[in-house]
């Protein structure tokens, strides 16, 4: 049973040193291109949603995989300092950490090169303590498919509650993963690239025709859409419109409102509560440049929903 | 006099962290974009040239900037295991380090987007040991020219040799600096942006007339199209061809060029053989990925030459 006091929460997945550049317009062709801000930050979907977790005040520990370099130590003490415990990252000898850059204009269209290492993506010959009841609740990504399949393979048998963060992948992974989750919330593009469908409301339905029948939770974020998830009982789609902002940087938006998300559901807290902060999260991380920089704490999300 | 069997070069400017990419072709609009290759590496037009000096055995010092961030901790560690004496590298309370990111295509077309700090462009208090003759030559590049300027000064003032690494700036920068070096190696739209010469040839011929009145060096590198200096004596232009290889990645080919010709000057050998040197130690950066990584030693140049 969740643990309204001190929940602790296991993200698995990304880990990536992210440099991150705000332009007015994204470069046209080759040249040299001053950017208007820039950071760099310590990323990735897990990773990200980890560190939205952490400035909640949540109980957060990440599963993911370094290279035995610079850039790893350098993630890994970042995302310590930012309050994620980071224990259980592996460090692969021989492989280089993940890092990736990207640019963003002045209305969000982003250029993004990400560099992996395949050595980092092998499966994990040692878990987490799920088995043991560690964790109240585990959130996977799609970027590091053998870990997360094995995670919530672990959850299910533990009776923890497992959320795939089910954004683009190929075909295989996400049919792969998408089985094995007791909570599933998929972006629209990948809710589309199972489904078929490309409104949002109408690939939630199919998905949870597709992963519904044992009772799985399922929800597809939409952006400026905003999110749609399926109400069991009722047997409807349910829909919370996005909060307007004035968008500066949607980047890592879809993995804060998992953060928030995976906290909410951790807590017990019912699922239309769960989805309109975590709505608010995304929304607030939106207005804010420099990817998962602006996650928003608890405060935060309390003062803008009020 | 320079010392043939050690002497020591001092190199002033930039210094940043670079994450490379290469691609089978630069990003056409918004998306997501996977590398074929992928560097991260400490540079900067100043601190690509120290290391290709070290590379080549030589004894080089960096007068340089960073912040007091993981970034500048790590390019100092970086380039000091590359064999670069740090000791003079300033640390500036409450700046960010510079970082670029940078996506190069399969015929070596390039985007950069650089980040720098204002605040590590101000003025040094304080110089490297230069007017009680600790080095034999220094180089400035014109990233940090309030250093440069100094730097330049101080060396003409104790009879040491100044070269000024003179690629594209503002033509302010670029005025302030060509007349306190004694020896000027201009990139090709540099010396065009000064003398309103498109022909490197007689690019180099006006700049002589410029700046060459006090028996100062003058040469332009003008890529494949090799590169042009101004024989006094004989009052005309030389010139050497660029050597033929396979391009994969120009970048910082200039910088490896510089490095050379600083070795070289400080060992005292004739301009043509610095010349050719440096071509060629460009000719083999251009032919490897990933940016000064490229930077040849002396035996690989040899080979090259022979």
């Amino acid at each position: 049973m969740p643990n309204e006091t001190s929940p602790r929460i296991l993200c698995v997945g990304a880990l990536t040193l992210d440099t991150i550049f705000r332009l007015d317009r994204l470069p046209p062709g080759p040249g040299k291109y001053l950017p208007v801000d820039a950071v760099e930050i310590a990323a990735g979907m897990a990773s990200s949603a980890a560190a939205s977790i952490a400035r909640l005040g949540g109980n957060v520990s990440l599963f993911a995989s370094t290279g035995q370099d610079d850039t790893g130590r350098r993630v890994v003490a970042e995302l310590t300092a930012e309050g994620v415990d980071c224990a259980y990252v592996r460090s692969v000898g021989g492989a280089r950490s993940a890092f990736s850059s990207i640019f963003v204009d002045a209305i969000g269209e982003r250029m993004i090169v990400p560099f992996y290492d395949a050595a980092l993506l092998s499966a994990p010959d040692v878990l987490p303590p799920i088995a043991d009841g560690t964790f109240d609740v585990v959130m996977t990504d799609v970027r590091w498919p053998l870990a997360a399949a094995k995670v919530l393979k672990a959850a299910r048998e533990a009776g923890v509650d497992g959320i795939l963060d089910a954004d683009t992948a190929s075909l295989e992974t996400l049919e792969m993963l998408l089985p094995l989750a007791s909570h599933i919330v998929a972006s629209e593009p990948a809710a589309e690239r199972v489904t078929g469908e490309s409104d949002p409301e109408r690939a939630t339905v199919a998905l949870a025709a597709l992963y519904g029948r044992d009772g799985a939770f399922i929800a597809v974020t939409a952006g400026d859409k905003g999110c749609f998830w399926y109400d069991e009982l009722e047997g409807e789609v349910r829909h919370m419109p996005a909060f307007p902002v004035d968008v500066v940087d949607t980047l890592a938006a879809g993995d804060v409102f998992h953060g928030v998300f995976a906290w909410g559901l951790a807590r017990g807290y019912p699922t239309y509560q769960i989805m309109r902060f975590a709505s608010a999260a995304a929304a607030i991380k939106c207005s804010r440049f420099g990817g998962r920089r602006g996650a928003p704490t608890r405060a935060e999300i309390e003062t803008f929903l009020t």
